[in-house]
């Protein structure tokens, strides 16, 4: 039995990923183990889960809230996610900042459990071919690929095309008349998934979905144009998949990130776990389906080309909608302007092909300076 | 390529799954040669497969209107079933008639692309432990199973629970008076699916969803209890699988037998062909479910309650079934006369325990002709 336990370090242990890796962690002790934890600002958060699960690694951004101690090591970032005694990385950070630990991890060779977009989509290539070179399995976590890899599970086939589903956001059916005037506190209020506010804002402005296009093209090495955005508000089918026959399969759940986090985790075992929901098909009387709206949410359409041109375009995407989400969620920026900024900065980017990892980070630093000096300089709002 | 090519043999040619099974043939020349031909009554139909599709073995149960012929070898139907030189033996006919070359097709080794429902809920316990005495492989084309054994694909846990999805046929909905009256000519047309008469009356009734959860159990190695009954009346998700996880898989199509049909002869491969309809999301608004009403339509009640109690009572749904269904297209019972013939008969049935191919055979034989006695002595009607 020893060695079915499975060694888990967590990336972002603090974020709404983390805290649910280790719900299920918790219900199931003799299957998994926190060797180690790295957290952002949260300490107080993570002193707790240091006390709870006591990890043998443990990173801080404040280092000064973690001194040395016997009962751990601090470790960088990229030590715990390459660290030899972990099994499992599950890199749960959103934004930029899982980029390194990610690389880090397929670098050793880890399985990694990727819930972070951002490291695929501006690094796709890269993370890609590290994987194939180092034997390293990415496992995603995100509720559609999860769905899409579960569906392709056992197929030898190559499918004809993808449907990534989108619950459609608090804003479903909104006029950009209507969508100009939305609060902070709107778009926070997701109707199915409980989520980070990052995450949250770019399911309200569908970036969510562009983002994951992008990062369907790299794990399952699918062009652009089979990959179809279908809205899908109750969040029970999570994406499908067809088939070259024309069959397609799909994976349903309640909208609960518990279910791909294990999966993921569990792999290739699927593991009873009496805390995450049941289909209760008493309940369900309808699954509701509808053509996303790109003119009223422009994000997405942004998003899939920048990823379609590649090179650059995606990281930049992916940093001018990160600091527009700030600026949004501070109050500075209308709802709407976090497209327009987005598609600003893409319109003055330089591209660089075939980038390195340096390069994608100067196209990061690049694009959100830009959107810095678009607010402040030549303010959209 | 030569031996890429599969040969088949199709029981049951001229009847609904028969004919769809040589248009897939049709589309894919390359892919299926077509060596064994057998049919009932309909030889004019049959006349035109053969000239069609040459095959090398032919069965029609009008002896007379296919004399020796240096074309071709008129053999039995276990002949057919079971020669060397058929790859897979398609069971496309309904009713016992299907048994005996699904047997003899099973202990000669062959895969057997099964359509025939009424051979596995007879006996399925033989049909199950010769198979696997005799390394052949049942592949399911009814709609529901092909889709539970595509969900099944690659995964390697037991599972929770299956989902059996049912267009409730064209009397969802109504109550049982209403049932009383209803006609022949409103029985016959099925909302969703083209099949035979036999199959439709049964979608109408619900038996063939009670036969077909007989089938699961049997099929997938599944207690009665795990098995669920769902009304969908769109007939585009064909059947669920859930997982000990709680995670779902489905899968879709247009409701078209062709696309079962067809994988069931190209596993494990797929194949594109443009004949067979792709799900178009611009036009699926919804889909919907509901629980389905045994109070009203008692078939699949019966049958499930015989496949519970095992034995000889499924083989006694059969048969009663079959002779029932046969009465009411006749106009010479009611349709709700279905479910009150089956009752009846079962309540009277004398089971024998641990059942030979015989004692199931006899069982059938007691079936039709008690229902036969219930319908002229003391008729219900």
């Amino acid at each position: 039995m020893g060695n079915r336990i499975k060694r888990l370090a967590i990336i972002g242990s603090t974020g709404s990923i983390g805290q649910q890796t280790l719900e299920v962690v918790r219900a199931l002790p003799d299957r998994f183990q926190i060797v180690g934890l790295a957290a952002g600002k949260n300490t107080d958060l993570l002193a707790r889960q240091i006390t709870e699960f006591q990890p043998r690694f443990v990173y801080s951004e404040d280092k000064m809230a973690y001194p040395a101690s016997t009962e751990y090591d601090l470790l960088s970032l990229e030590e715990i996610a390459s660290h030899p005694e972990v099994d499992i990385v599950v890199v749960a950070t959103s934004g930029r900042a899982g980029l390194s630990p990610t690389l880090a991890a397929v670098r050793a060779g880890k399985k990694v459990a990727l819930a972070n977009k951002e490291s695929l989509v501006m690094a796709g290539d890269i993370i890609i071919s590290e994987a194939k070179i180092n034997e390293a399995q990415i496992i995603p976590v995100d509720s559609e690929h999860s769905a899409i890899w579960q569906c392709l599970e056992g197929e030898t086939q190559p499918v004809a095309r993808l449907v990534l589903t989108a619950s459609g956001g608090p804003f479903r059916g909104y006029s950009s008349a209507q969508l100009a005037a939305v609060t902070v506190g709107q778009a926070l209020g997701h109707p199915s998934w409980q989520m980070g506010r990052k995450v949250t804002i770019d399911s309200a402005t569908l970036m969510n979905k562009g983002l994951e296009v992008i990062e369907a093209h790299w794990l399952f090495n699918i062009p652009f144009e089979n990959v179809e955005v279908l809205v899908h508000p109750q969040s029970i089918v999570h994406s499908m998949v067809e088939f070259v026959d024309g069959v397609v399969k799909a994976q349903l759940s309640y909208p609960d990130m518990r279910l791909p986090i294990q999966y993921a985790l569990s792999y290739p075992e699927r593991l009873a776990n009496p805390q995450l929901p049941r289909l209760d098909w008493s309940r369900i009387s309808q699954l509701t389906f509808e053509q996303p709206d790109f003119d009223v949410f422009p994000c997405p359409r942004l998003a899939i080309e920048a990823g379609k041109k590649g090179d650059t375009y995606p990281a930049v995407v992916c940093a001018a909608d990160e600091v527009a989400v700030e600026l949004f969620l501070s109050q500075r920026i209308k709802f709407t302007d976090i497209a327009y900024l987005v598609e600003q900065t893409l319109g003055q980017h330089q591209a660089i092909a075939h980038p390195t990892l340096d390069d994608i980070m100067a196209a990061d630093a690049w694009a959100r300076e830009k959107v810095t000096q678009l607010v402040t300089g030549d303010s959209p709002c």
